[in-house]
């Protein structure tokens, strides 16, 4: 790459970083890709690994793999610190990165809403290290309870709480039931199942709230079937790692909080002294720029547009994906001088599965419940899972699964340190 | 299981307590079987984890998995503290478990010759954590190394020191110089392949000690050709994560050291109060019995005895399988008050592999090199891992590596807390 062409510099390799680098990769444009990981996390898939379904390494690819063919990029890996966008330079862990144009792509983590005590004793379900920390954590439980001889202290342990009812945590809520009953079961003869009891918390009075109402009652009645208690209008209040305290008074009993209620751009976005909307995502302009700032663009969970209704777009995959496209064009545009594109997101529809053979999927105005569904769940995230290794792998773990009533990776491996969370102003 | 039963504690889940487990499931026994982790590892490919080849869940198999049809036993995840050979007590990290009958298989740990800089500062290769540790060293080294302007430190990033000439230095040696030549080079295209350095110090003037002369030369001529510089009579005397300062002066800049020079019986063993041989193991009658207590049982690492010439049984699997067998017919034989009998080693040969289509074998009197011994070493090891899954994905990531020249598993994961190491008295 010639040392004359304009320096790109893009933060984050989620789904829109590396999206934009790959479509990129014909430009002349000096490009280097930051992040803190040498790997691209599958988080779709992040429920299965804290389920002991599939292990850690079969969601994550490593960067430098993907990328390695691309002349124009070169990978860093390193934590972003803070950008000088009047010097436009930015500053990381190891070093600083001059550039011509900035793509901000950070992602998301997890929004506590300012509950201190939840943020630090209950698990989220963002990161790698989360979803190990969940599997670590659920079956800790299980070989503490099999030795607990007092059955109220034994019923705690077997109480799992998981918050949020959306499709991270009905997907979780889901795996975690037929782990238990159609694995752990087996593992811990001596404990009976009906001293396990999995509680799906909701503030609103409905689950999957991105779905049509019929598919969210099909949703909920699956849930209640695998066994798992959903409680609506629950909003927890406080958590000490023993019980699980609602706003009302209520008082669950519980070792075990897992955290999907919210997400929130990661807390770099709060550093940047940039305008920000909800959920501290950066307002960008409909070309995804920042105002004031023609030469930086922010896509994915950490940029905030509005849709044709004035409603936030949601913080999912697609739009990161789409957005990727649309800066990858508008920042081609610039350098030919030509008028800029305006983003307009085309929803794909929305799938959730709730175990097996179980999802339910809207396409435009189709509904699709049931087998179906979850088959049709299984081959669209199979199919973007990056490399045939890893799918490979996926499929067995999956088919392993399916017929034999087994999860392979139960294993209890040290906890990798939690993540940081620094609660959102 | 009848509660009449005498009472059989087993420590250790390795290859020995696993094999006594399953040998006596038909015996009139209430087996526990104690160990702090939920999973069994197959150590003989921990190189192959750290060298990014597989991931840690394909070597680890949950124990309950395994000894889940077993009517006579339970399975206690919890670290023994102590034993009260009196009062037939074991005492664990959540309880205390009496016996009638005790077998001691808790394994070897990295002996580091009571080198503490060395301890503190080097990666040993004995535990999931350690293999893990070293993977995430690996890569974090090259990544760090691709941005460092300076000549001299970034040598001292690519010199990757292993120390010991024993199969598990020479495979780690042989996997490493694989990983940088034919796949990391590839990532990294602005580093010069030139940079890297492999040492393997040895402090004897031959690799691979029980392997016959032939057969020391071949490995030694293929560690040549992968580019590794073989040290002889090198003993480390100190490292201070910066460099190996050897014996007679010499002084090797490399920013990872690698130790695989040394294994003693876990420090569990000086803790117990009985006789102690070399390397802290406990020694043993030829019928495996602890002197002056003929209820308690030690195989395998933790275990002294000698062979027909005088010298210590190696610290090798096909040891501890063995004594598992004669272990668990003496254990039927008191309950029956019929003579014991005493352990004699069987010694089926050795194997140990370099790399890439190239392995040496001793089976008896028979000497194989090359191609055919990679292959039986293939086979021996894919054939001892427990589990179908596993063994299909172990075969699939060395296909993946064979044919495309490829490591799947190069991600750097938050390392595992290093494990604490009790030099030896």
């Amino acid at each position: 790459m010639s040392d004359q062409n304009p320096r790109l510099v893009i933060v984050g390799a989620g789904f829109g970083g590396l999206r934009i680098a790959r479509a990129l990769r014909h430009a002349s444009l000096r490009i280097t890709l930051v992040d803190r990981h040498n790997y691209h996390l599958f988080q779709p898939l992040l429920y299965q690994v804290a389920t002991a379904g599939i292990s850690p390494e079969e969601i994550a690819y490593p960067v430098r793999a993907i990328l390695r063919t691309q002349r124009n990029l070169q990978f860093k890996m390193a934590e972003v610190e803070k950008v000088d966008f009047s010097a436009r330079i930015v500053s990381t862990s190891s070093g600083d990165l001059p550039y011509d144009y900035l793509l901000l792509a950070m992602g998301g983590e997890t929004n506590f809403f300012g509950l201190s005590s939840v943020a630090q004793n209950s698990i989220g379900m963002k990161t790698l290290d989360d979803a190990v920390n969940v599997r670590n954590h659920i079956l800790r439980m299980f070989e503490t309870a099999v030795h607990e001889p007092d059955p109220v202290v034994r019923r705690s342990m077997l109480t799992f709480v998981i918050v949020g009812g959306g499709p991270s945590g009905v997907e979780c809520a889901g795996a975690l039931s037929e782990l238990t009953r159609l694995v752990l079961v087996k593992d811990y003869p001596t404990l009976s199942i009906k001293d396990v009891r999995i509680l799906l918390l909701e503030a609103l009075d409905k689950v999957l709230p991105p779905f049509p109402e019929t598919l969210r009652e099909v949703a909920e009645k699956t849930l209640w079937n695998k066994h798992i208690e959903i409680r609506f209008g629950a909003e927890v209040a406080d958590y000490d790692e023993q019980c699980v305290y609602l706003k009302g008074g209520e008082v669950i009993p519980a070792y075990s909080l897992i955290w999907t209620a919210g997400v929130t751009a990661v807390s770099l976005t709060r550093r940047l002294g940039l305008p920000l909307g909800r959920q501290g995502r950066i307002i960008v302009a409909p070309t995804l720029q920042v105002p004031a700032r023609p030469e930086v663009f922010a896509i994915g969970d950490v940029a905030y547009l509005e849709d044709g209704q004035g409603l936030p777009l949601p913080m999912v995959a697609t739009v990161a994906l789409q957005q990727a496209d649309t800066a990858a064009k508008n920042i081609l545009h610039l350098l030919k001088n030509k008028p800029l594109e305006n983003f307009i997101y085309d929803d794909p529809g929305s799938l959730a599965t709730i175990g097996r053979s179980s999802a339910v999927a809207r396409i435009g105005h189709f509904e699709i419940t049931g087998f179906i569904a979850w088959f049709m769940w299984s081959v669209v995230h199979v199919y973007q899972l990056i490399g045939f290794r890893n799918r490979l792998m996926v499929l067995i773990n999956w088919a392993w699964e399916y017929f034999l009533f087994e999860r392979a990776v139960r294993l209890i491996t040290p906890d990798p340190e939690k993540t940081k969370v620094v609660p959102p102003v």
